[in-house]
């Protein structure tokens, strides 16, 4: 009773708006401080950082800790992908880091600090949530990338490896040499290179830039497409609880089946 | 009263689609005469502008100060952003610049009195008013690019500082460097020259790529979507006066009854 | 009444489909001859070309010399677009082009003769009137996108002029500048260089980016919105023979009125 | 009767989820291994791959052989585009390539092999007909866009071949160039070039940029339209089944002439 009303108390301070403010201007405060390690800073102000950092850190763990007794069934509690996320980040800021011996891995931990934001700031969750859910849309027009990439890898670093084998010398720098052109990044210089050995080589990039363009139209299409089929279920919905125009038309039948039986009654009545 | 008229008035003249067309057209053809003052023009060319743009002015001036005048609450009046917006142009227009002294600062001034084609031009302050009704619904995608852009640019410049000092020197310039690779703009010179000492460093940046324009593509949908709901919804506020599917079933219920009611008593004066 | 018939006839021929193929043919033949000019071909197929081209271009006169003479109200016909479209290439193609004069002319004359397909093929027709009807759409974004450009344009052949003349030595050059810095072409030589005068300069550069690409995604947004109110306007307006909710309503409550008359008789008959 | 229930059998092997994933992780191994052949690999690999692939095109050409067996008119077999898709892919397969001589053509082969995940995957089979059929949509847009590089091309190719002959030398290479201007590719370069021999060639330029990205913008809108429509047809045909406003009406209009019936039977009856 005890945990779940501190639960409940610390759930009420994380989504206060105050402490959501506060918090994220701490975190950019010392992402801030830390981007600015190269530049000339006062080491009081690096002190200020590191305080204000293990505050947070702690304020995140005590409330990770109570969220955690707070739940009924342990289990549970790592099935919530943002428990996961939370303890991840909790747990890397607890780890020690020796300035002098680490100091590389120790900032690039420090550095996923930021990540706190996505945590807590609803919003963000939301939008995390979003693209989450577009992702497995995303991944049957990413296999048919994949397969046109690979194709063509294949093509260019058996034909094109001995022009320049920088570029094409196997399939997987092939691959990145066709995101390059993908990209438009001077793809030319690669097609006039090839080009002077191979004359017809620029109607393999051309249909590979057409092949992919059109590909990524058919996913933009599709997410399209989606996205309003999805609006037209909600609104359908929510004119759910609203009777329909067959509920309508049999009312009208049994309104005629009535008169029909008065009609009946009344032609017996007179007779 | 005096005031509530000639304000009218001025509303008439300002609103009024040639008076409009003509400021434009000065207002074009003092941009383009300032623009051209390092070709060699007719000094007389330079001596019309100038009494034309002094003649815009003092008819915003007197336009503003009648709106001011006009204005019941003097307090309401600033708090409406176009207002300022004008405020600001016209005082802009009337500092005296001395030409072989200020010359820099008068010509930037001058400049920025294009604006007043955003004020002037009504289809203009719709567009803008949108713009800004937009940039809420922005934010938050704003700041997801830039926890991505704030994490990339701090492992890139942990780890390429050294390869390249005046790419990947601190974080504010790897912030650049990244926007950079975000434009394709030589991304591929970038990354080869990092990949020569991390032969993995192409992972750093596909991913990084990925998830910038997977992060735009969100919000293209994002505003796709609030779109398509904005428009639903005027369309459903426009059909509200019509009667819905649930009121006429209650009609046709109300129908029965009355028909029943008519039934029995027939039922009763028959018997 | 004989031209009617002739002008008949015409019309049937050039909705034929079986015609348009054929001078869709003869038109992408003649343009790939005129193309390979560079290259050696036997001068037999140009012979033929030649042939070809003026057998179209006398069916072409033909048909609108009909079209002409059928037409009631001599005024009308130069107002419509498509008929000044037609009267313009065909009098170009009758143009009588010395070779060795005017060679140059005469190539670029026989050019525009690819323009006839958009008037053969109706499904182009169509399309190209889409793009017209979205032009005024487009104009005031456009308009708001130069503003955006001057401004820019004006600060940057102030400031950086001294720096690269050949880039912001005037506004017309810095415009173009600008536009190349929109399309992310080498936009980071241009800044890097004005940069190592003006340190904060890519302010300049990412707010110019920034806004742009910002006006550019509220266009499409304008354009789709306004593609979905058309074709909401559309379904209504197939919709509009069917009764509304209202009309239904009112029905009932006719209906309603028909029985209480019938109710109030009853039961005075029955008393 | 026997290669029904054999063909149903293979039939329910090949929706068999395992199985699918089964063969697509065969193909996708034996795709990593060709494409690491630049690497050193054990032999033991390579034959492995060389087992697996047999097994894989032994199952294909069986279950097609039972297929086509089963197809009751075996005219009809080659109507299918997919059986003659899976028909060339294991035909491809079982050419016998010699190693020695035919390496080249031999690997090319075996690199479609990953064509054969689209047959096996249901989604993607799904993604390749959408994509089929948006094809002739985007048919006039590609000819609107033919016509807009061809006229550029000559001109191009008239008026700037002696300035780059590479760039501009006949008309088939300035149709390359200007592709390469639309993607925007290093296109200053080409532009810079021209400018200083026909200082207002930057027209040419600019106006086909706005052009062609016009024409391209008509394109997605024209599909989003479309893609729209059908939404709405379906949901419609969805609806269908549902009586109409009209039909409702037409009930009530029965109705109403019923109880008048009974109204004019009362009265008599009362009389």
């Amino acid at each position: 009773m005890n945990t779940m009303s501190l639960q409940k108390k610390f759930m009420a301070i994380r989504s206060n708006k105050a402490f959501e403010l506060f918090v994220v201007a701490i975190i950019l405060f010392s992402a801030v401080v830390i981007g600015a390690r190269t530049y000339d800073l006062p080491p009081e102000l690096f002190a200020l950082v590191g305080v204000l950092d293990w505050a947070i850190t702690i304020i995140f763990l005590v409330e990770l800790v109570i969220r955690f007794i707070g739940e009924e069934n342990k289990r549970h509690f790592f099935k919530n992908g943002w428990n996961i996320f939370d303890t991840l980040i909790v747990v890397a800021s607890l780890i020690p880091v020796d300035e002098s011996n680490m100091a590389f891995v120790g900032r690039l931990l420090r550095i996923f600090r930021v990540l706190c934001m996505v945590s807590i700031i609803p919003e963000l969750r939301v939008l995390l949530n979003s693209l989450l859910k577009a992702l497995p849309q995303l991944g049957y027009v990413m296999l048919l990338m994949f397969i046109i990439f690979y194709i063509y890898a294949a093509i260019g670093s058996t034909m094109f490896a001995e022009i320049n084998p920088e570029l094409w010398g196997d399939i997987t720098i092939s691959l990145l040499t066709l995101f390059r052109v993908m990209t438009f990044e001077d793809w030319t210089d690669v097609m006039y290179e090839t080009m002077t050995v191979y004359g017809l080589s620029w109607i393999y990039y051309l249909s590979f830039i057409f092949l992919t363009a059109f590909a990524f139209l058919n996913m933009v299409i599709g997410i399209v497409v989606s996205v309003i089929e999805k609006e037209n279920a909600k609104e359908e919905a929510e004119h759910s609880t609203e009777p329909t125009m067959g509920e309508l038309k049999d009312e009208i039948q049994s309104l005629k089946a009535m008169i029909e039986d008065l009609h009946q009654r009344d032609v017996k009545g007179n007779s």
